[in-house]
């Protein structure tokens, strides 16, 4: 046995009992003839004491110890005269005894600190001393938790966890595959899934009633500073169910972890419509911390001369909550900020409507106070607001208001990363088309059902379908996403033809789950959640990459292990393939 | 909603209450004015009835459902007259009083009951519609227990789940390597892992302490009956450790599963050294469900002119109980089992100890009753069995007296599969010499400690170092794994060069954990078990084949989907890879 006791547990009432610890050094600290030593380990930081008088030996052996070592401590748990209280350990100390190397430490390249020296490339090369961290740790450790409650939850449930096949075949719906060449059949390759769709489909095909899987998922894209290769998904499905059962189910999930993991009790989460979503936040994952809700005012703008608002499709406003004051320099921020190319503004037209009642405003030449006021009425504005006003083509002004209204609930401290407010968006369309190739595609994916009452609507006016889809949001965020599946072969193969694929097509690419579907499917839908995203959330943290243990850089290398690498000549012969002369590419 | 109860749950307490069912049509039988329709789901069988006198037109409908068709019925509960034992909703019945078609189905290929009259390969294409029989959907319910049951144990023994990386770099120990080419980097390759090896140890250099992961591993081996692709593992870490602290650990775990799954309680596991499993069973995996154990007796059998014996390395026998009886047939079915060329034997030696205490064998010729009196008292056997004798070169001799045990302990009944015995094998040779390329490989992985006082033999003998090293064994099977790992890099280093790697080699393949141990590794040890093959013992199934839900088959393919399969030009130009030409094959 190399520890009686963890560095995280020893408190007063162990006090005089002999322990034995292992663990980090974190720290050493030499005051007169004493040594202090914080041992680091899991579970926490425990300080061990070394006294030159009482022990000399000891005491040196102690003093040539460095950062990062591995040690065993033998020794007796005493009341500590100088108490820390940030610790849960901080009453005690151990008065050391023996004192074993299991292992000596090269100094690590920076500090294994919560604030590091270390910068993100160094910490990713040396991943596993930056995992040494604890705020790095809490994160796997949330991680961990977070699962566990998923699955407990999903099994009192009668929900089966089921593994998937990871080597599967290609599809060309969707994201780019990831593929795997075969040896044993040479010339063919596996894809490595991009979800477990289809399969957990064929799940509700067999019966299975209720499915759920946490599951590695492979998309190969360019990797943007937030996406990983591999990513994680909690991918859920069911039998008999329509989608007011799927939400209950999955709200009643998020709920729990919330109550069970961060003692949060939730209310119900509020739905909207995808129309209203984009109508009131421009955003199909609002953030719904503040308010600020779009108010359209083109109506009250034309014909008064301003080119701006009379040539545009569309004019809407915000309404900040107090900012009037803001001075001319706070307002050049943010007609730079709608102007910068990520958001793509032409400019911005402000109305401060003053305490004193008075308005001025960037429009003063072309609307008098009393048409001026018509709009501040609209906005429901009081005395001291300012409202934002955004002109142009509808769906891009949206979304450059949904830009600004991000900016401003930042500004004014509306986005507390503690305060966790969620809903269901529902209602997506069914459809989205692509102008460029003239052509639909699935906006979620090709087996989503649309609205029973917009089925007619495939033939005369495709884009206008809904679809029983729906996204959980939560602070801005999609979590998760999932939809009532199609589970008549009939409506399949319509929404195939819709999607332009021809039956040929469609018979290679999905023919085996169309031929399923012919067996007696039930009706059946489900969510997946994005766990490193779900987890982040949890964490506060504005990236995914510390809820991965190991992640890949934007290049989709891992620098820790310095993969992807080449391989042996041989290995590519045994599977029949050739990398491409350099010249022919 | 579509259901208020499952098929599973009424019972004579739900009687005259009004329910809807949703599930599959098993059965439809008519009997005078009477149909009655077996409805099926995850959760059970209950039976519906429509009488035609009552409801004629709903009797109809019921008349024309078809096998497996889906449909949703409303009705009440009544007590059945004749009432069926055999399932738990066997006293009630529903009189329909509405039903919907949800869908219908086409004829299946082959019968969806636990005797199926489909074939392995049928059963494979349609394997959604094979996952509807309850003999293959149990085998998955046990499987999803199992992993959660798992998952609590360690869960509440302060292991954290930790996912480690799909996509990592190409190791050249072991087995074949799957690669994935690397768009973004191209002309290098991932690999997929073959276990989480290396980030498990590395996690314990983190000081994550205790690590646990339910993981999909892959191998790009020639596949056996038994033998997948990709399978999974229950893979653990435990830091601060010794042998006999995982031991316990994960003996713990194994008893959790028995008692909670199975309700056995297990006693201790007895331990045996490898040593002592191949000279009292031939196997490193000894099947401890029954005695039998091999006997020496190559001393009492020189120097009376039977050739055979004079000149082997290696004389042993089994001593079958009560077989002396055994008719020239049966003996002459032994002697052909041992002939095969699976076993390999060149002959096999009987001495009948009959019950009248007189003793017959095949060698009298050459041996008195007097000499082989004295084979029967080292065998300890009794008057009423039978020596069966196997003589060779030592270790293929073991090999075949194991394989004769075995069929024995078939033949006699005593390998019952509800009988669960298990043990720790220890004490495992560190290194295994490749007698044809002459070199020695490590026989766990290059990572396990051997027993600190076989350190020195490592230049002397390193065919004699024992390493740290466990398995755990079922039934005859080999459940899980594991090893004490080296923790010094020195030690490390040494061994790396005991198996002939050069120091660029070791350091192109293993530097970044060679690297990682400089900086404090802790002491630490794990094990892995297959779950595949570990539900396969509960389920009491031969295969694993059926504890997977879309298993491949020999040659690697999911005939079920189709994969691998081919892929389109572009995507491997994409990837910067080409077929290898037929002709330069």
């Amino acid at each position: 046995m190399y520890r009686s006791k963890t560095c995280g547990e020893l408190r007063l009432t162990d006090v005089n009992s002999e322990v034995t610890l292992a663990g980090w050094v974190s720290k050493i600290r030499k005051m007169g003839g004493m040594t202090f030593i914080d041992l680091r380990d899991r579970y926490g930081i425990t300080q061990l004491s070394f006294n030159q008088e009482v022990n000399n030996n000891l005491c040196e052996q102690a003093n040539k110890l460095g950062r990062e070592w591995v040690i065993q401590v033998k020794g007796i748990v005493k009341e500590r005269s100088s108490k820390n209280s940030n610790i849960p350990t901080g009453d005690i100390e151990i008065i050391a005894t023996e004192l074993t190397v299991l292992n000596a430490s090269k100094t690590p390249p920076f500090t294994i600190e919560t604030e590091t020296d270390g910068g993100d490339e160094l910490r990713m090369k040396y991943r596993y001393l930056d995992l040494r961290r604890s705020v790095v740790r809490q994160n796997l450790e949330l991680r961990h938790k977070m699962t566990f409650e998923t699955r407990r939850y999903l099994d009192e449930r009668n929900f089966l966890e089921v593994e998937t096949p990871v080597l599967i075949g290609s599809t060309p719906e969707g994201a780019r595959d990831f593929i795997v060449p075969s040896r044993m059949n040479q010339g063919e390759f596996y894809a490595l899934p991009q979800s477990p769709q289809l399969f957990k489909q064929l799940l509700m095909v067999s019966g299975f009633d209720r499915y759920f899987q946490i599951v590695k998922c492979f998309r190969d894209e360019d990797l943007r500073a937030d996406r990983q290769p591999e990513f994680t998904q909690i991918d859920c499905e069911m039998s008999f169910v329509n989608q007011e059962d799927v939400l209950n189910m999955f709200e009643g999930l998020t709920k729990h972890l919330f109550k069970n993991i961060k003692n949060i009790e939730l209310p119900d989460f509020p739905r909207i419509s995808y129309a209203d979503a984009m109508k009131l936040y421009g955003s199909d994952k609002p953030d719904i911390r503040f308010g600020m809700t779009f108010t359209e005012i083109k109506d009250l703008t034309t014909g008064q001369g301003f080119g701006v608002f009379d040539d545009a499709e569309y004019v809407a406003a915000i309404c900040a909550e107090g900012c009037a004051s803001y001075t001319r320099k706070q307002v050049d921020e943010l007609t730079d900020f709608v102007k910068r190319p990520q958001v793509g503004a032409k400019g911005l037209i402000y109305v401060r409507y003053n305490e004193d009642g008075t308005v001025k405003s960037s429009v003063d030449k072309f609307y008098s106070e009393e048409i001026l006021k018509t709009w501040i009425e609209r906005c429901d504005a009081k005395p001291g607001d300012l409202l934002l006003v955004l002109a142009g083509e509808t769906e891009k002004t949206q979304k450059q208001l949904n830009e600004l209204r991000l900016e401003m609930g930042n500004r004014l401290g509306l986005r507390d990363k503690n305060d966790y407010k969620c809903l269901w968006v529902v209602d997506f369309p069914l459809l989205e088309k692509d102008e460029e190739l003239g052509r639909f595609f699935a906006k979620h994916h090709p087996f989503t059902s649309p609205k029973p009452e917009d089925i007619p609507l495939l033939d005369s006016d495709p884009g206008a379908v809904r679809a029983n889809a729906y996204d959980m949001v939560i602070n801005g965020v999609e979590i998760g996403g999932g939809s009532i599946r199609i589970h008549d072969s009939q409506l399949q193969q319509k929404m195939f033809s819709v999607l332009g694929f021809s039956e040929e097509q469609a018979e290679s690419q999905f023919g085996f789950l169309m031929n399923a579907f012919k067996y007696g499917a039930p009706p059946h839908g489900g969510i997946a959640f994005g766990l490193d995203r779900f987890v982040s959330i949890f964490a506060g943290l504005d990236s995914i990459r510390d809820t991965i243990a190991f992640p890949k850089n934007t290049a989709g290398r891992d620098v820790m292990i310095d993969a992807p690498s080449k391989v042996a000549l041989e290995q590519l012969d045994e599977l029949g393939i050739m990398l491409k002369p350099i010249e022919s590419k």
